[in-house]
């Protein structure tokens, strides 16, 4: 097993540690949050950095980078307090990715992929018409991070769109079913295969003889 | 589409809310968490929030529950300020799981689960020598989240070891190869399959045209 000491990880080139420090955290969401300005310009975003907060109430939150360069989507959040976090599915992917290019903040990033921004249900924020498991957020709080001059913004869930024949009997969304991707590192995209759903654990229980739920149909 | 309400969110059973609300955030990360208390009992802990802060420093933070039942990774993190976060392979996804099963605080994970500790470099906390991407942290910060009452843990990674093969020129660590699981909703496992690598995005390609960078081998 190779090594890399802490003071090798600060001597290396930038953009090398930044691939390799981001792929330690393994498989990650990928997200496209949806915002609108004061001035009603649309704007897309890819983040792979949701995480789950909790379910009562269920919140939610993101990470955003420092502001030494434009940041539309916090900035919108900041003006509007709404957002929405769609789901990228297999189909549009490539288009999520492209998100990520650095376009003027009065060029909507829906335009310039073809993504379809969708206004549902008096929601502020535009959905991602293309995505097929979507939910609206209202802002609770933009957390600092000192550390590292970055803020995590938690949002409580408003309202979930997705396929009814996703949503399994005990509440569980088979995200697979709707080919979600995952992310690892920077730019690196994936489907996946369901290994198992597992049992809830109990110390009693021999792991190697966990009983597996199958769930897939 | 089918839609639920904040409302209806609510309203529903809490064990049903809890899988519906924990399929939104996507896909996570599964990583074992390997800490050690003053009195030398180890504990192994999995966890799905494991989120990426920055490169430089290299920061990692994960998500820790209120503080109503014991939270044996909390504790020993701030009694020793080091851990472990390790990568969850296809080898050893079942008993990571079961790390998951309430054990008392002088019952370790390990002895549980057959996992191995490895205590590597003068690091206080454990490995896990079966995970074959794992890395060592200093505590940064445990940052509260007021909205839920949980906590952001931050640390620094301080070293990292991993199998050679997977690094590629520029940096990136090929998790895939390395066979990391990836987690949806609360006990859903699932491997991974590369759809591509894709170029840094700018504002003047067309997104249908992007150029994938075949990268697997």
């Amino acid at each position: 097993m190779h090594t890399i000491t802490q003071r090798q990880l600060k001597e290396m080139p930038t953009r090398y540690r930044a691939q390799l420090i981001n792929s330690l955290s393994g498989f990650k969401s990928a997200s496209l949050i949806g915002t609108v300005s004061h001035e009603g310009n649309t704007n897309l975003a890819i983040f792979s950095s949701v995480v789950h907060l909790g379910a009562n109430p269920a919140l939610v939150g993101f990470i955003t980078r420092p502001d030494s360069v434009e940041r539309h989507t916090l900035t919108n959040i900041l003006q509007t307090h709404h957002y929405t976090i769609n789901h990228i599915s297999q189909h549009i992917w490539q288009a999520a990715h492209q998100t990520s290019a650095r376009y003027p903040s009065n060029v909507s990033e829906f335009d310039e992929t073809g993504l379809t921004p969708e206004f549902k249900h008096a929601n502020l924020a535009p959905f991602v018409k293309e995505s097929e498991l979507k939910y609206s957020l209202k802002l609770v709080e933009v957390l600092p991070i000192n550390a590292n001059n970055t803020q995590m913004v938690i949002g409580e869930i408003t309202r979930i769109i997705t396929e009814e024949h996703a949503i399994q009997a005990d509440g569980y969304i088979d995200i697979e079913k709707l080919n979600t991707v995952t992310v690892s590192g920077l730019d690196s995209y994936h489907s996946t295969s369901r290994l198992s759903r597992l049992a809830y654990a109990k110390p009693n229980i021999d792991p190697l003889k966990i009983e597996l739920c199958g769930t897939t149909d």
